[in-house]
């Protein structure tokens, strides 16, 4: 199989940030090989990516992009599929199948955009494709767009180096600590306190 | 099949709006019945998903909850399931059929949290459950969790009273403008501008 990489135009400093972080850890998570943002220049938005990244472990790509539109045709031009994600779309359920061929063969661009997506998306899209066609979430979209299209990837992905791994408990936090790939501390944190790690 | 009202945990106004607003939208468009929302009292954001029912159709219920633990408490008194997504829980794979059959004979309240959820949510729940074990969204948790649960509603759900709906496409926007039911005008607006709907 081949690679996913999201494509997340428009972003806005300050009013995106934290949309913007959830669809690339929703990247990250349910299987994508990497995130690009486009819209305004966010190195700080890009770095906490990072570090995720390093904690959670990788390999996870997340660049900004300038020109997204030179990107996405860069990217036709070599062979990738573009996927663009839009409530105006065709069902998810009538495109699956030949999207799983398609991701056989090429590597595919999922674009999520904010409000306002220029025509020229809808046009150079090979896929127009929509998670139900009720206002929601590019966040919602993309995380089920990835579940179906990857079967299930989000519940058993495992990224190397990380320094935390989380083991699935029923009533707390318990949580690994590694280094090097072996344990350093396990900590059950039933106090259900953050201590600073996302979501 | 019964009810499900999402609980939505700590909002506060300015960092949470547009993230709260997805939770609420997915909530809205993956089958669930309502959203409660606790913390900041931002009576700006609930009638902006208000606005959204009234466009796109209903019947959806949002409203804003004042003291959660109170509202959890009285939800469990009165028989309701109590479900936390939470990155730290159990599968949800391990869990599905379980809440299926717990769905058939009782209404069920799925709270999703910002950073910090207490421990007492932990204690509270019936089920702490994640939808893979890496840092990700709680938009994205709540999607994948309601598609999973109610198999696919969001790509047939239908709403009563809506003003609009969307004809899917493959390269622009369909949309039926409706009044009582009635067809009032049907635009296609292949040149991709929002005209201000949401998402």
């Amino acid at each position: 199989m081949r690679r996913i990489t999201v494509l997340r135009l428009f972003h806005r400093v300050g009013r995106d940030d934290r949309v913007t972080v959830h669809v690339a850890l929703t990247a990250r998570a349910f299987g994508a090989s990497g995130v690009m943002i486009s819209g305004d220049r966010d190195d700080g938005l890009i770095g906490s990516i990072r570090r995720v990244t390093e904690q959670w472990g990788g390999p996870f790509e997340v660049d900004f992009v300038e020109d997204w539109e030179g990107y996405i045709r860069d990217r036709k031009a070599a062979g990738d599929v573009l996927v663009h994600l839009t409530m105006y779309g065709v069902s998810l359920l009538d495109v699956l199948g030949e999207l799983r061929n398609q991701l056989d063969q090429r590597d595919m661009v999922v674009v999520v955009g904010a409000s306002k997506v220029p025509r020229v998306v809808y046009e150079l899209a090979d896929y127009n494709v929509a998670i139900g066609n009720q206002p929601h979430s590019e966040v919602a979209a993309l995380a089920v767009f990835l579940d179906r299209l990857l079967e299930g990837r989000v519940f058993k992905v495992e990224f190397e180096g990380a320094m935390l791994k989380v083991i699935p408990d029923p009533r707390g936090k318990r949580v690994l600590r590694l280094r090097g790939g072996n344990l350093k501390s396990e900590a059950w944190d039933g106090d259900g306190r953050g201590r600073g790690l996302v979501v």
